[in-house]
């Protein structure tokens, strides 16, 4: 007897039929001796919807009264699905987010989680029951409705699994699992039987959009240990947790690429102290996200200085970083812009023991004659921006190369 | 000053434009010195969507779980309502039922008031700010939504009226006011400036459904003074309160009616004690609203019990009666039923001082051909049931006799 937390996201519970569909999939779940608590997202399409009617009214709704609005997207998802278990003969109860309590604080349509009570939601499973949780959402001090932000019910499964102490947090989703790389574009990639919780953080940030980050570092900090699976066809899909033993890794996991990326380079700034945050200064508060950063050497006490950001963003940083320069009197640089470029990453925590790994990425793509624009590292990735164009070529040598299809 | 609810309807807030106007209105009672608590339904058309949505998985959902599910369509209002308001530079703050609290019992779908707390209400007014209100919605004593029955927001707008003491519970709805009958029927039907509780009890539970009863009744019973009005144009309405002084009333106030029934008659029933329950019983079980009811003097030992329904039950119950009849050996027993009747009534409490009423009534009728199937009074009341096509001609004569134009 296994005490498990299902997750089950927008896309699963699109449909009557699909809410149907999970309810009959955790059935056969406890059949097979689980006890299951259920974290539910808003049915697809319902969050866009009630957004959208917000902004109909005003650009900026105030954050209290859109958590209000939004949250009711979940409370449906889970009244229904406890609908269709009972249809089923099995015992359910909904819960909304102040009837766990989901303790959060106030920071409305972001707000951090502070904890999760297990009491309520673990009553209902000793009594045979099964706990239906409307994810995304808690409550706070006063009793306000909070969400915890955007995709935020994956976090809300792992917060609620951590709580009640379950054996694993199960992701079912429109996937069934975790890729060597993008099937779409290698045709041997293979599904991973189990990634780290720091191969997945990268993975997670760098374009593999399985996982939110947020939920994956939630679950790496408390150890908890997750899942990606489908929720339309069967299988083990990827388990996601701490890890065993880094010698027997691979030195690199997987290959992932972003596409939706754009880079912005100024040429010929003055190097003096202060001058990142001073580019940088006002793109971040436009709330633009900012991804790589690469400043060279400097020469003759100028130095070039790249970064990239989301491409929907990139006439709005441009313009930005105009402004900035000439408020700030660079006069003698200039901005070089490149809207067509994408990010391929190669990550596994097998490169912390193995050298070699960049040598052998950077020969890869020299082998195809792939020019690298830029290159960035952590201690389990090496991410390099390249032109567009090549990135099915890129991300296929990079597979080949690392023999990740075995 | 004064202290006033308002309380808008679904259709009033139907759509972005509708909620956007509904808070126009808001600010302008602002502008007169008002301080409102405002109450709203769902904009209309969600219950029915998310009632279809319960009703496409199970014909018997969970009455917990439809109270959850319901409860979300007045938080989108709440929400988007506040939006409004405070795009207009209202200060403004939803309040769903736990968060006031407005306590019921725990009879899910049908929930009785147990007590609105004002404190949290007013702390908002006090501030200079507008509460809005989910209707509809409560919390029990373990925190779970209850909601109080369908159409119920008049009654709670009514509830919190009386609990913040407020001076009037304005129902903004898309007529403009009660009319002395139905302005489609009598070109002259006049508006009244004021009715009295119980004609309008008389009038909500007979076809001019302008008012839900249950909220009637509350005020009544609370005397809390009603106003009618259109969300859409500006007016007074029509008050709906516990009235002066009978004498100065006109015998008559309004002519009313309702096509929507159907009467069932049985003939030659035993007449024994315990014959209306014998034959209205298995009715009541199946959840059929019997209206009027009516036996007659015995002859022979055996009577004739006539009573209505409405007209979608007529076939149900009908099936229901020939079944009962036969369990319980009533053989001599036949039934006749009637599904193309109408009903006509005239309501005032000036009737309570005025002799002469029902013969007055009676003999319109009789001046136009038109034959009376069934008779059932009240002390402020007299309905009749009649030929289907003869209701507009009954209803505009009636008002005619009794000089309701002027």
């Amino acid at each position: 007897m296994s005490l498990v937390v299902h997750k089950y996201g927008g896309t699963s519970l699109g449909s009557i039929e699909r809410i149907e569909a999970v309810a009959d999939r955790i059935v056969a779940s406890r059949s097979e001796g689980n006890q299951i608590v259920v974290v539910v997202s808003a049915m697809s399409g319902e969050t866009n919807r009630l957004t959208a009617l917000a902004h109909h009214i005003t650009d900026r709704p105030s954050p209290r009264e859109m958590d209000v609005l939004l949250a009711s997207g979940e409370q449906v998802s889970i009244a229904l699905l406890v609908m269709a278990l009972q249809k089923r003969g099995v015992d359910a109860q909904s819960f909304l987010g102040d009837q766990i309590p989901f303790k959060t604080d106030s920071g409305h349509e972001r707000a951090r989680i502070e904890y999760v009570e297990p009491k309520n939601l673990l009553d209902v499973v000793r009594r045979g029951a099964v706990p239906v949780v409307a994810g995304f959402q808690g409550v706070d001090d006063i009793g306000d409705i909070t969400t915890i932000g955007r995709g935020g019910s994956d976090t809300s499964a792992v917060a609620v699994a951590h709580a009640i102490e379950a054996e694993e947090c199960l992701i079912y989703t429109d996937v069934d699992g975790v890729y060597t790389a993008d099937p779409r574009i290698v045709e041997r990639a293979t599904k991973m039987a189990n990634v780290e919780f720091e191969e997945m953080l990268e993975m997670a940030s760098l374009g593999a959009k399985v996982l939110h980050t947020r939920a994956v570092e939630f679950a790496h900090k408390h150890d908890v240990p997750m899942r990606v699976l489908s929720s339309f066809e069967d299988g083990e899909g990827t388990l996601v947790n701490s890890g065993a033993d880094h010698m027997e890794k691979p030195m690199v996991s997987a290959v992932t690429h972003e596409r939706d990326e754009a880079k912005l380079t100024v040429l010929r700034v003055d190097d003096v102290p202060g001058i990142a945050w001073k580019i940088l200064g006002p793109i971040g508060e436009a709330n633009i996200t900012v991804d790589m950063i690469v400043q060279n050497t400097s020469v003759d006490g100028f130095t070039d200085f790249s970064f990239t950001v989301k491409r929907a963003d990139f006439v709005r940083a441009k313009d930005l970083l105009e402004r900035s320069l000439q408020e700030n009197g660079f006069h003698e640089s200039t901005i070089a812009g490149d809207d067509a470029i994408a990010k391929v990453t190669i990550v596994g925590v097998g490169m912390r023991s193995h050298a070699g790994v960049a040598t052998k990425m950077f020969e890869t793509l020299a082998h195809e004659n792939i020019n690298i624009m830029m290159i960035s590292t952590s201690e389990i990735k090496i991410s390099v921006v390249i032109d567009e164009r090549y990135v099915e070529l890129a991300v296929r040598s990079l597979h080949d190369a690392f023999v990740l299809d075995e």
